[in-house]
């Protein structure tokens, strides 16, 4: 399929969005009139800059306030077309788009609509032009695509067809099923666009919050399987108008972009529709676990010996070292500051994993930093791929521990991750596509410092989670710097048992403050001795319809990495986001007075 | 009255909130539970803090989902209470606000709930407390304050009262009226909060987008006067749940916090609730236009001069020289950029007019820099007062003009600033407020690097014009330099002949480019005479519904300051607002082309 893209969906002016397009890889551009009329470049020269980057111009967009109404406007209004016919003709762009009407002067006729919408068709058609007619969500009166198809069978033009923008189509909850009447040769362009469920004005939702495929809650390979089923062969082009795509770096949205179209086509094959499968995507085994987590640390030992971690073995080639306990391994490299660096995901096929996230445009790693396959996922952290049955530790010469405690750690729970405000969404699309992760349901919670998104993936065995955390909106100079940590979190069979063990070490554990078992108190009715226990060694609490959770803290490491230790209890599925503000307030007070 | 506002209003844990509302002069805050649960300070500390810093303690909230519910519930939720009700008692706060229920558990059933709250509010008094219940606009069986007064009537317990939240009420689109048959005394708090209207979900708008009174579009002084006029006599307080806010710097948040109030009681005041005089809130005769716009330049002659300006004097005291044209005065200091530096105000009552701005909260300017008393504004740029028949040039010494052409331009039509995005809505404020301005309609436009909104205020006559804009979202590293500029626009009775003659004194105007003039004979029906002739000089056009609007740029001077040249034809009301992002990409271009 060609995978398109509108200009609108990327910031700056036309030749920073065409280049971008152009670099992520896309075939063509729908182009948005506002970019041209601002251009310094005539349409000429638009057309051949696309022709140098290998695009495409597909679609002119958009016509607004065209059809059904009184003869004078509708004289002016082909004037008004015969103007943009000009332009078309210079970009070598064959289709123009025609939004339904939301003018005052339209009138509520379909057969005038028809009408002069087959006058319009006429004029393109002497041009070489198609004409796309879309149903807006809030239009005037053609609003549904059923009643756009209608208008557009009784127009019956050859060169009228329809455009079917999912956003308009889905944010109606209009039945998809309708779809599959429309033969496939009228349907003349697709455009594709995700949000999430909003409870507001169409029109608002659609102008500032659309998202790219998978980002959303809409059930876009649904939506896209019913369009392919009616033999539409035109290209796939992304229309998502975002408040922060707006304003993002081009070159980066276009490649969250690109990534979007890949990971929606694959699914909509996997669906059924075989038309969609993306050949060089290769379809991996899910994966096993962590074989370990990475960090940088300046002076690793004092910590991680604190909590029970035994020192296993010095890297043969890097400097690095490996720590365990049960089945948590944590490398570390020696860094300037913590910071977590790479996942070691086991996988029953490293080779195809590390292919597939490439093909994700994630780019490979060096060979020089590991012997594994890998790539460097878009928030900086790399991800390697092992096969459980290989030895990797063997490429570590055994330490002599001076120290062998153990406080009960069993494995690694999950990783939790912060992104850039404009790349949260796309980060965690690529995990869940690299990895074969399913989201978990997105919560946002009012912390100290501003709101924070949180979105969770894990595998369908929960061997693999990853949290990742954002604050929801880009933060100024005020927010301090505890304000996006990374984590790892460590299980254990019993956090009390646990934090007991690790505080007679000396490890660094967070206090929380009375008030907040105070108010446990008030919010569940515990026994007394319970809630002096989790008091005494500041372990949190949480509770879903499953079951229980019993977590602690470790203090900041570094400026940004922390440990935390849990224990679910009965199936608890969440990651305790309500006592993250505890935790948030507790680190800052602990900077605050410790420096 | 009492001021007070909530600590859910401000960023950062509680020591941080209760510092900047003291800071900002607050008598009292709302203590939100959640601030006081992660807090490191015992209950009994929080107090003896807050009392150090002069606040008391007037509410402690939320209490949820309380009444109506079964016994085995009832009975949880009043060991619950009686856990707050401690935690209060150690805090020193004598009301506890008490939302109506949102719980599955609750029934719909007005005599249990008023029942339940009977008996709530019989234990309280036994701890000296009072009740305040409130009706969320979302409450699944109360969420009218009419409804809430029904229940506390039938309940009739001395201690048992309501909170009033303007937002819950106005939201809801509630009749005001009802509120003046409630007895004043019954009322035990008043919250009040503004926003904008927006068609969503009411529970998200609540959360997400409240905004302090004067800065949302509800009619906030209709509302206090309403309740005034029960007799209540107890806090105006601030409950202000805002994304921005929440990460935003609270001891600037808190000062717009009460400037808010103070702005908010005067216009009750003036809508005839005379308990709302802000006795020391000087009122202040309109002022009579632009006295002089101030800039800092490093080399200011070329520019001005190739405008058809005239150095007409050297200041006596101060590195300052004065360029006029017309009715518009520039006064140039030495600078390395270019910028706004002070705006120089022509008013009946200049000494009346820096109080009133001082007492919003502004700094007084110092005597160094202008003999005339003159404030800063929040966002930096000075404001300084004059009496028109005070001859203020006099202080400058008369030069003798190299150069003296002339360009048609005849005054200051409008000034242009830009806000950093925390501070967008303050900052409106405090000039409609201060110079007694009005707000005209906020737009919102999509311009190449972001959503921009542009709020503009005017005196009644027009003389004074203050256009403000700013990125609607915090931008991260990609937006250009250009995505923050100011302007100066100067009027002219024919712009195009006035950019005839700066052209041809080599003026440094703005080229737009070709397409846009393709893009207006599509649009209007020009003749092509006309579109000549604005083609040729770069002179854009809008209309409005009462008449046109002509206007030019020059180049960017400096980093982010240029000058418009318009032209107002038959009463054109708007700032030419479609062409910003037109103008925005040309100067991208201009910069890109030219270094």
């Amino acid at each position: 399929m060609r995978l398109d893209i509108a200009t609108v969906c990327l910031s700056g002016t036309l030749d920073d969005k065409l280049a971008a397009a152009g670099r992520a890889g896309f075939h063509g551009v729908e182009i948005f009139e506002n970019d041209l009329v601002v251009s310094p470049w005539s349409p000429g020269e638009i057309r051949q800059r696309c022709a140098d980057l290998g695009l495409s111009i597909d679609l002119y967009q958009p016509f607004r306030d065209f059809e059904a109404v009184p003869p004078d406007v509708f004289a002016a209004n082909l004037r008004r077309a015969e103007r943009k016919f000009d332009v078309m003709a210079q970009l070598g762009a064959d289709t123009m788009l025609v939004c339904s009407s939301v003018s005052p002067d339209a009138v509520d006729d379909d057969d005038l609509a028809a009408e002069q919408l087959h006058e319009l068709a006429a004029r393109a058609a002497d041009r070489g032009i198609r004409i796309a007619y879309e149903a807006l969500a809030w239009g005037r009166f053609v609003n549904t695509y059923e009643h756009s198809w209608r208008i557009v069978r009784r127009a019956g033009h050859p060169v009228l067809g329809l455009c079917l923008d999912s956003f308009h189509v889905l944010s109606k909850g209009s039945e998809i099923g309708g779809i599959k009447v429309i033969p496939g040769g009228k349907i003349f362009f697709l455009q594709l666009a995700d949000a999430p469920r909003l409870r507001m004005d169409v029109l608002q939702w659609s102008r500032h919050h659309r998202l790219f495929p998978g980002h959303g809650d809409f059930d876009l390979s649904a939506f896209l399987g019913a369009v392919a089923a009616t033999g539409y062969a035109g290209p796939l082009s992304l229309e998502v108008f975002n408040d922060v795509f707006r304003q993002s770096d081009p070159a980066r949205t276009a490649v969250d972009a690109m990534r979007s179209l890949l990971v929606l086509q694959e699914e909509t094959a996997r669906r059924g529709t075989a038309e969609m499968r993306v050949a060089d995507l290769p379809v991996v085994p899910a994966p096993d676990g962590y074989a370990f987590v990475e960090l940088t640390a300046p002076d690793p030992a004092g910590v991680l010996a604190s909590m029970g971690f035994v020192y296993t073995g010095q890297h043969d080639s890097r400097p690095a070292q490996l720590w365990h306990q049960g089945d948590a391994r944590i490398v570390v490299r020696p860094g300037t500051d913590v910071r977590i660096d790479a996942l070691g995901v086991a996988t029953a096929d490293p080779l195809g994993a590390a292919q597939r996230a490439e093909r994700l445009l994630a780019p490979r790693l060096s060979d020089m930093d590991y012997d594994d396959p890998g790539v460097r996922a878009p928030d900086g952290v790399g991800v390697v791929f092992y096969r459980p049955e290989n030895d990797w530790m063997a490429e570590f010469t055994p330490a002599d521990p001076a120290l062998v405690n153990t406080c009960g750690i069993t494995g690694i729970d999950h990783i939790s991750l912060t992104a850039p405000f404009d790349d949260f969404d796309q980060i965690a699309l690529f995990y869940r596509a690299a990895l074969g992760l399913e989201a978990e349901p997105e919560t946002e919670f009012a912390a100290p410092f501003g709101l924070i998104r949180s979105r969770s993936s894990a595998d369908r065995d929960r061997r693999i989670r990853i949290a990742l955390n954002v604050a929801a909106l880009r933060r100024g100079d005020w927010a301090p710097a505890v304000a996006e940590p990374q984590h790892i979190a460590f299980t254990s069979d019993d956090v009390v048992a646990s934090a007991k063990a690790m505080r007679e070490l000396g490890a660094p554990l967070l206090d929380i403050p009375g008030n907040y078992y105070d108010d446990l108190l008030a919010r569940f009715d515990f026994s007394a001795e319970r809630l002096k226990v989790l008091r005494e060694h500041s372990v949190l609490y949480d509770r879903d319809e499953h079951g229980e959770f019993l977590h602690f803290y470790t203090r900041m490491l570094g400026s940004r990495v922390f440990f935390e230790v849990v224990q679910r209890i009965d199936g608890y599925a969440g990651y305790g986001v309500a006592n993250s503000p505890v935790r948030m307030a507790a680190h800052r007070q602990f900077r605050l007075t410790h420096g």
